[in-house]
């Protein structure tokens, strides 16, 4: 069924706005931020066969791309309010639409965020996020505030969404229970807003787990002037990752990406403070090494031996 | 020349921020807006092929992908704050990417606009901007305030965009130095923000012209609930289009599209104000027809009758 593409914007992606001061429909949205409040504000761009496989559903692709959004104001301790959407598409197909639209809502009523414009436009599909959310000014988790003597910690568990990939590469065959649980890892995470908005005035810096938790760390690590030692063993990791061979272990934990995890330090002295925060959040946490004066990210094994690896972070323009 | 993603972000995508309280390199940009006002926000994605051709020159690409989106500010009526891109990018090359961020960084600077964040991958070329803009809360101009009685205004001429664009599919034939005037309409529109502020409080409703006058009227009357009465003649044109037969001239002139001028409703008591406006932001408007209780769009030529007439905004799925 083809639409057109006022239609199309009308049926599937015009709701009645509830914060919003004007949603879709005019040339601008307009939102009012509480007073006291910064607005935060991140773009995630997908593209087929690159960010997602053509492959996925639609609903998960609906989910996803407002997750990767989400889990960026997470990382910094914002409160989510609103998005607009940029969805290029081959044709205007309505079933697809339709599914694609639930599983954003889905995820955007989960929440409190709400679609306030966008732009739909003929072409190889793709869609684009912006993201708008709120954060007491000056109470914003930077990549910038690690400090010597800081816990580095990550929020549930890494690797699963990569292993995922190389299932769906070839480069491994995974047990059909198995591929359908890290397949659930790549295609619908879930970003850690209540987290995020627990660990304000808590961590001293935080960042989402997109590009692979060594390459991460290191934007940290740089930004905020300082190294860090990371226990492999404290790695945390699901039963499906547990039972593959150790080198698939370490490259899906080191570089997997997509994890959309919060990886942040916290002060030492504040350890019950961080799980007590993960507990209200409803998201374990695990304290996975410590931030040192000494540029650079160092490994270690069970036993305090250093591991010799090579950094792979993700990048667009060389994979 | 071949970049990675982070030192193409480096390169060409980062620059101190003035007003933003973070710009690029974090999870999310952090604006503080002044009290009392709203943000204004909204996105338009440029897919190539289909909103603009291979040959367009990058810094007029770049100019364009937030001409079109200060644009809608100018329409609501918002001061300018900041913006994020979202670019994919089939190679990551260095001269296109200098040329394109001149483009995009010599339109910003002019209305103090700055970049606070974006994405960057490789895919089919296309650029998303996602603009945030402030307005004095209840103060935006929207579509829906137009009243019977009031006069119908357009910024600047009209049509220019729509006759470059068939020049380059052949469908005509232009004078080497009509051509590129025709052809700047097109690939470098200036968008209307000071006259959009100087519109607050004045104009009764606005929207910009993106998909044709008379596509663009439609939604402005649809969504206040009235009808309006356009005289042929009135409508403004450049020399270059006012050279054209009379078919293509009206063709260009209703269903263009591409001319991101601002069409406004004011009340006919405030010309002398509507035109002072346009002199402050130097840029002229032409009264073009007026508002009326009967729902629809009519047309009339220099002796007041009735010209027949089909309306066919743009629509990306139907075309």
């Amino acid at each position: 069924m083809a639409l057109g593409e006022f239609e199309l914007i009308e049926r599937y992606f015009t709701r009645p706005v509830r914060r919003a001061a004007l949603g879709v429909g005019d040339d601008c949205a307009l939102l009012q931020l509480r007073p006291g409040m910064q607005l935060a504000t991140s773009t995630d761009l997908l593209i087929e066969g690159r960010h997602f496989l053509s492959t996925v559903a639609p609903e998960r692709l609906g989910h996803k791309a407002l997750a990767v959004n989400l889990s960026d104001l997470a990382a910094c301790g914002a409160e989510p309010l609103g998005f607009t959407l940029s969805l290029a598409l081959p044709v205007a197909d309505a079933a697809w639409l339709e599914r694609f639209s639930q599983g954003l809502f889905a995820l955007a009523d989960a929440h409190g965020c709400e679609l306030v414009g966008g732009d739909t436009t003929r072409g190889p599909l793709a869609v684009n996020v912006s993201i708008f959310g709120e954060v007491p000014t000056g109470q914003a988790l930077l990549r910038s505030g690690a400090r010597t003597g800081d816990d580095v910690y990550v929020s549930g568990t890494l690797g699963d969404a990569r292993l995922a990939l190389e299932a769906f590469r070839g480069g491994l065959v995974l047990p059909g229970d198995a591929f359908q649980r890290v397949r659930v890892a790549l295609e619908q995470p879930q970003p850690r807003v209540a987290l995020g908005l627990a660990l304000r005035g808590l961590a001293t810096s935080a960042i989402d787990v997109s590009d692979g938790l060594a390459g991460d760390l290191a934007h940290v690590l740089r930004r905020s002037g300082v190294g860090a030692t990371l226990r492999l063993d404290a790695l945390p990791r699901s039963e499906v990752l547990t039972a593959q061979p150790e080198t698939w272990q370490r490259q899906c934990l080191l570089s997997g990406g997509d994890d959309y995890e919060l990886l942040f330090t916290a002060p030492a002295h504040r350890r019950d403070a961080v799980q007590a925060a993960a507990e209200s959040a409803c998201v374990p946490v695990s304290r996975i090494g410590a931030i040192e004066p000494e540029p650079g990210l160092r490994l270690v094994d069970g036993r305090g031996h250093p591991v010799e690896w090579q950094l792979s972070g993700f990048d667009h323009f060389r994979t």
